[in-house]
C-alpha cells in the first residue's frame, strides 16, 4: 500500500528554501467569525460561520489591488508560503503562483484566500461544532457555491473592500469566481475562470456520485455521525478521492508517468498486492487524502460541484451573464476531460455575444485538469500577463 | 435508490418476442468437464475446470463454420435466445448479433460462447467449490487473458473443431479474440477485434483497481471470503460496477440520456437522496449488478484485463503478432475512452506492417465504449459483411 515512486516527479520542482525571495515565507491563517446569519440557496441557514483565510502582500491605500483565490474541491486556504521554519514543511498549494514576481504578484496586489463554508480546513462545516455542542455532521445544511460566495462576501466587508480587482480560481475555484461576478457584479473587476465550467455536466456528477457512493458504503461512515469514534470512514473516503484523482489526470499524463511499470518489482507477481507502479500511486494519494480531509466534508463539497449551474435562478446562463461587469480571461487545457474546453466555450460564447470583455486560451497541455497548478510557466505568463495588463487599465 | 427511469431508452429498442423469427429462440446452457490440469500463465494451475457454454446454429458437415464469441468483464455465455418462455425474460447480452440473419447468422454459422475460467456463470472461478470442498475464494489462482482463452481450446477440442472461421469479441473478448490469434494461430481464421485495446492502458488499469479498493473496503468482503454467509460485498461491488459503468458511456452520451435531469421531481430538494436522474440510473446499475456478479469474479477479472499485453511472452508486439495467420477486421469507436482508437491503432499498425490481412473501421458513434452493442446497424454491416466476403474467400 506504500507508494515508493517519486512523487515530485510529477510537479515541476518546488522551491523549499525558507527565505526563497520569491516566497511568501511564513503565514499566518486568521479566522473570521459571523454572527450573522447565513440565509442559503436551499432554503436552509447558517446561524453564524467562521471562515478561515490567509492573506499575503499589502493592501494598498485605495484598496484598489485586492484579489480573492478561491479555492478547489480539496483545497484550502493555505494557498502560498509555510505555517512554521520546518524544512520538511510543504508549502500552501498554489505556492507557485503567489509571491514576489509570481503570477499573483505580492509585491503589487493583496491576496486573500478562504476556505470554502462546508470545509473542514478551519471554516464552518459539517464538522464543526453547532449551536447544540455537537458536531453538526448530516445536519448541516446543504451548501451551493453561491452560498460559498456569499459567505466570502462576509470576509471582503470586514477587510472594508468594496471592490476585488479579482478573482481568480481553477476548477471550483473558478466557479466560484464566476458566481461573483454574476451575484455582485459591482464588486469584481476582473474575473479568472480557469479550468471550470459555468455548470457541471452529467458525467462530472456521475463521477461526485459514485465518490459518495463510495463513502456511503463505508460502514464508518455511520450516516455522517462518526465525529470522536475511533473508526473514520477513511476506506471509502480513500476510493473517493481515488475516482477524483483519475479525473485531475489526463490519459496521456498517466501512461508517461507510470506506463505499465511494476511496483518496484521485476517480474509480474501475479497476486491481489499491489502490482503496477500506477496503482500504488492511487493508494497513496488516497489514503494521504484522509488525514487531511473529512468525509463529509467530501460530500457536501461534491454536492455543491453537482448544483453548479451558473443560471441557475436566472433563467438561462446568458440572462445570469447579463448580469456580470467583469472583465473575463477563460482558460481551458486541452487534455483536461473533467472540465474540458467545450465547457469553457459554454461561458466564452455567451460572454461575447453580450459584447463582455472575455479573452478566451486553450492552452495545449498534456497534464489534464491538474495542468492549472502543473503549467506553471504558461499559466504565469497568461494570468501575470492579464493582470499586469488589467491593472494598467486602472492606474 | 430505485431508478425510476426508463431504462431502455438507451438502447434501440429490442424484440421480446420468443418466436421472432431472428430470434435463435430457446436455447440451453451446457457445462463441459475437463479432468486436466490447466496451467496459468502465473504457474498456477486448476486441477479440472468445468465451461460453460451455449451454441447457437448447426456445425456444418467439415466443420468450416464455427464461430467463437468472447464475452466482456461482464458478460457470461448466453449470448443470444432465451432460456425460457417467459415473456419477461431479457434475451442474451448481443442477441442482435446473433440470430438468423443477422451479423452473425446462424444460417450459416455455428456460434459459440463460453464464460471465461475465473467467472461466476457457469464456469471454474472464485466462487466455485475447491478440491477440498469448499469455496475457492481468494485461493483461487490468479488468472490472465491467455488462460482464458488456453482453457477454451479444450472446449474447442471437445467439440471436435480444429480451426474456427472467426474468433470474435468487443472489449475483453477482443483481447480474447486477440490472444488466439497469437497463441494458436493456425486454429483462426479471422480475428473480429471490436472497442478493444492489446494493452491495458494506465487508466485502464487506474479504473479497475479503483473498482477493486472499493470491494476490498467493504468488510463484507472479508478477503474474499464471504460464500455461505449472510451479507455479501454487495455495496464495493456496486462501487466498482458504477467505476466500470461511467466509463463505458461517453460524456455525450450520458449528457443526451439525462443532462440535468431531475430524478422524478421538480425542484431541487438539496438533500443527499437521489438528486439528479444520472444519480438513479447509475444506482440502479450497480445494485442490479449485485444480483448477478460475483465480487470475487469482478476483481479476478479486472486483474485479468489490467495484466492483458499482448506482447507478454514474446518480447515486443510485433513480435507477438509475427504469429498471427488470421485475417483481421478492427473496429474502434469515436467516443470509446475506455478503448480508445488510439489503442486500437496499436494493434492495425504493427499488423499493417507484418503485411497482414488487416481492415480497420473507426466507427463515428456517440455511445462510447458501449457503441459496439449499441450501434447495431454499423456493427451489422460491418460484422455481418466482412464475415460474409472472408466466407466466400473460403467456400
Amino acid at each position: 500500500m506504500t507508494y515508493e515512486g517519486n512523487l515530485r516527479r510529477l510537479l515541476p520542482r518546488r522551491s523549499v528554501r525558507m527565505h526563497d525571495p520569491r516566497s511568501v515565507g511564513v503565514v499566518d491563517r486568521y479566522h473570521a467569525q459571523f454572527d450573522e446569519t447565513l440565509h442559503l440557496r436551499s432554503g436552509g441557514k447558517l446561524e453564524g460561520f467562521t471562515l478561515a483565510y490567509e492573506t499575503y502582500g499589502a493592501l494598498n491605500a485605495d484598496k484598489s489591488n485586492a484579489i480573492l483565490i478561491c479555492h478547489a474541491l480539496s483545497g484550502d486556504s493555505h494557498v502560498a508560503g509555510y505555517y512554521t521554519d520546518d524544512p520538511e514543511e510543504k508549502p500552501g498549494w498554489w505556492d507557485e503562483a503567489v509571491g514576489p514576481g509570481k503570477m499573483f504578484d505580492t509585491d503589487k496586489y493583496f491576496i486573500i484566500c478562504s476556505n470554502v463554508i462546508g470545509g473542514c480546513r478551519g471554516s464552518t462545516g459539517p464538522s464543526s461544532i453547532a449551536p447544540d455542542g455537537k458536531p453538526y455532521g448530516l445536519r448541516f445544511p446543504v451548501i451551493t457555491i453561491a452560498d460559498m460566495v456569499k459567505a466570502q462576501t462576509y470576509l471582503i466587508d470586514r477587510l472594508e473592500i468594496d471592490t476585488l480587482f479579482a478573482i481568480a480560481g481553477g476548477s471550483m475555484g473558478g466557479m466560484q469566481a464566476l458566481q461573483w461576478s454574476v451575484d455582485y457584479p459591482e464588486r469584481v473587476r476582473n474575473v479568472l475562470f480557469i479550468a471550470s465550467t459555468p455548470r457541471s455536466s452529467t458525467q462530472n456528477i456521475a463521477f461526485n456520485e459514485i465518490g459518495r457512493q463510495a463513502i456511503y458504503a463505508d460502514p464508518h461512515w455511520n450516516h455522517g455521525d462518526y465525529y470522536g469514534r475511533k473508526e473514520k470512514p477513511d476506506a471509502g473516503l480513500a476510493v473517493a478521492r481515488m475516482i477524483g484523482h483519475i479525473t485531475y489526470m489526463s490519459e496521456q499524463s498517466l501512461e508517461q508517468k507510470f506506463g505499465r511499470e511494476l511496483q518496484g518489482h521485476r517480474e509480474l507477481k501475479y497476486t491481489f498486492e499491489t502490482e503496477f507502479k500506477v496503482e500504488g500511486y492511487l493508494h497513496y494519494q488516497g489514503f494521504k487524502f484522509t488525514e487531511r480531509f473529512d468525509a463529509n466534508s467530501y460530500l457536501y463539497i461534491t454536492k455543491a460541484l453537482d448544483y453548479y449551474d451558473v443560471s441557475d435562478g436566472y433563467g438561462t446562463i446568458y440572462d445570469a451573464l447579463r448580469r456580470t461587469q467583469a472583465n473575463f480571461l477563460v482558460v481551458s487545457f486541452s487534455s483536461d476531460w473533467l472540465y474540458t474546453d467545450k465547457q469553457a466555450r459554454e461561458l466564452v460564447d455567451p460572454l461575447r455575444r453580450l459584447k463582455r470583455d472575455v479573452e478566451y486560451h486553450r492552452v495545449e497541455a498534456t497534464f489534464g485538469h491538474d495542468s492549472f497548478l502543473v503549467e506553471v510557466d504558461t499559466m504565469t505568463e497568461l494570468v501575470g500577463g492579464y493582470l499586469a495588463k488589467q491593472w494598467r487599465r486602472i492606474r
